[in-house]
């Protein structure tokens, strides 16, 4: 190992320490706010799958404390138990963010452990973002430095990285010192979390929100003196080394301060990976343009990024949770619906006989000429006719970002028949407010219905 | 994927789903009883290591309720919580049990998630010690597919197999459906614990603490119907190919049944891993045949197997944890205190002048013709002369297993200072006759000091 990047944990541990609010360029912390934003949107909108309702049932009987809420709903759970469900429900969905370097959902393991934190001691609004914005930049960076290896092989990375930015983040609301964000840190390590075979099970929304729980868990015991190795990320038994054939150390240490990776989040339009948003764009488009109605089609035929086969290939989903890992149903459900929301994957969707006639008809092609973020499609209609889309940049992607009036937008449809339209109006402006909060709980409170 | 092995998961679940009590023959019953015993002696032995103390400080303030005890103390947390602190107790001192084919800690994982459990509900004893079995066999069963290459990698074995052990374990007292059992297994299987860097830290008890915490909330979450994928443990993308380059599937579902990897279990006379057992074995019995001084000393000579360096050559360990992993510190206090026990681990111990001289002179060499259980050790007098001792099956191996009177020995130094003698008593009998308690809570209550 080059001495450079000898004590990648200790580098790490001394950055998190000391990196204060008034740090972090405007730019960085806006990002920071639309990260916050983004997430409450999801948290309170997949509060009522039936995910949550089996969580709550499985967890509170071994939970008599009752400091932190559940948003969206009217529960309390211990800190941590709570921190567990809001990270679930905010990634069940898959309606949340993506860093797209790495395809980490960066706020599910982070956001829900600080607020709920927030809620049993006070933090000011200002320390909260700043710990979010770390813990993102935390786990985005680790990630950087095994992708694409670590996830090829089967890790479901935002489970993986998460733990880091959890306890990155905790460690930091706590005030650690530095060598106890070290050990933080290895506790992290020691608790990565879910592989890619659970997606379309409950399993893949358990991965982020278990982050959370282990994350909180590694700074709460290393804030007691609890020890760990001082090497765990890099060392030869320990983390990157173990779980991955590339580690890229420069990726996590390079630029510390300089260059943000928590700047480069994005928020997703639709709610499933990001892998098929472009094949949804371009339905939509098309539909939306052509008129078009799933009688008058022919076949679709998609050229795609070859991951768009190997993550969503599933032809005959059962689930709603499932229907995200297909192509054939989020395309079908986005020429007959126009639209690509929790609507289009819930059970009810995927069993539609009109979506399930013509999901038969869509025609994947893997062209590894094709980048992540661009699609081709064409829909041969039953006249002869074809109509033809290419996406450069879906919608959502770094390059076409959600602007703030498309994530609002987002939010009040995420929010809506949970939180009533004027509770919501609140959340979201408590929500754009954090800098200014004397207690970051006040978004907890706000996100609860009355 | 040989059609034989195709539904690894869903065969376990099976298994664990329709195994009693009165399937399990005598002998393997016999050694969950002695593995129970070995278990809570060495629970309470841990259980006011400064570890404990910190754990107990770090996660009380988030656990109000208080179902379960703290072995050998007085404190009371939720049974999650209770749970992990009496996994890291019982494997803090590094005296607990080891299943020798794969180096697994079998118990630490799995008893103490049931222990805590049957303080919550009633679990008669005969299903406690089948729960317990049953854990251990999978947990093992699972290792065996996978090591030694996840071992070799960096894992530390004992946490990520042991989720499975508790889950299993756990899923059987909470009356799983085969279907709930096989989510079980999969959300067990996506929290694996744990890095071979952590050993020699506080950490590596974590591990098994937090595999018993990983175990019983998979177990719980499927019981309220949450979700996994069906072949999470044998799936392309899921735990066994990602984690390991070997997956020897009939190691898992071979034989169910018929053989017991949990009849397999050991038990260690020496409070560190098997690996230094033949070497100090061998120093014990120099120093009491021959009377052995360290101012007659020259130097030790060791020939040892290859894992002896790799996993333990610390050479100047600085606190007791990581003595642990000093084949110089092992012997040399094994021929100046003639024992290696948790006093000859403590922080007292490896800096104690004598030892730290003594183990200066220690040699160690690896030799590939050297078994793992055997030591070829020759020391070195000042007046000239060698004496020699060669050790072919270390105390407390599988050829050399520790009698009942032993095991009983084992127990009531662990506990001495702890429980009065006649507590002690009162718990081994306790132990010992489990499968006629009407519940196993009796185990928990009597391991409180009064």
């Amino acid at each position: 190992m080059h001495s450079e990047f000898a004590e990648v944990t200790r580098e790490l541990a001394k950055y998190i320490v000391q990196t204060r609010y008034e740090d972090l360029p405007a730019a960085v912390r806006r990002e920071g706010l639309r990260t916050l934003v983004n997430w409450v949107g999801a948290a309170v909108g997949g509060s009522h799958h039936e995910a949550i309702d089996r969580a709550l049932a499985a967890l509170a009987p071994f939970s008599a404390a009752s400091h932190a809420s559940i948003l969206g709903r009217g529960e309390r759970l211990d800190i941590m138990n709570a921190a567990f469900v809001n990270g679930v429900s905010s990634h069940v969905l898959d309606f949340d963010d993506t860093h797209l370097k790495t395809i980490i959902h960066p706020a599910a393991p982070v956001a829900p452990a600080i607020l709920a934190f927030s809620e049993y001691r006070n933090v000011a609004g200002r320390d909260f973002l700043n710990a979010l914005i770390l813990g993102v930049e935390i786990e985005c960076r680790i990630g950087n430095a095994v992708y694409p290896d670590h996830y090829d092989r089967g890790w479901h990375i935002t489970g993986t990285c998460g733990p880091f930015g959890a306890a990155a983040a905790m460690g930091k609301l706590l005030g650690l010192s530095e060598q106890k964000m070290v050990w933080a840190l290895g506790l992290a390590a020691s608790q990565p979390v879910g592989f890619r075979e659970s997606f379309g099970s409950m399993n893949k929304s358990f991965n982020p929100g278990r982050a959370a729980h282990n994350g909180m868990t590694a700074a709460a015991l290393a804030r007691a003196g609890f020890t760990s190795s001082d090497g765990m990320i890099e060392a030869n038994r320990g983390w990157a080394r173990t779980i991955s054939d590339k580690q890229e150390w420069r990726e996590i240490t390079g630029g510390l301060g300089k260059h943000y990776e928590a700047r480069l989040n994005t928020y997703k339009p639709f709610a499933c990976g990001v892998v098929l948003h472009p094949a949804i764009d371009a339905a939509i488009q098309l539909r939306n343009q052509h008129g078009l109605r799933a009688e008058d089609i022919e076949r679709i035929e998609l050229r795609v990024h070859p991951l768009v086969l190997e993550l969503t290939g599933k032809t005959a989903p059962a689930t709603g949770l499932d229907g995200k890992f297909s192509v054939y149903h989020a395309v079908a459900a986005a020429i007959i619906e126009g639209a690509a929301g929790p609507k289009q994957f819930s059970d009810r969707a995927v069993q539609e006989p009109a979506l399930v006639a013509l999901r038969a008809k869509v025609i994947p092609t893997a062209d590894p000429s094709i980048e992540p973020q661009q699609v081709d499609c064409s829909v041969v209609l039953r006249d002869g006719r074809t109509v033809h889309q290419r996406i450069e940049h879906a919608a959502g992607s770094a390059a076409s970002p959600l602007s703030d009036e498309a994530l609002e937008a987002k939010f009040l449809g995420l929010t809506e028949g949970i939180l009533t339209s004027q509770q919501a109006r609140r959340l979201l402006d408590t929500c754009w407010d954090i800098e200014r909060l004397p207690s970051a709980a006040a978004i907890a409170e706000a996100a609860v219905p009355r």
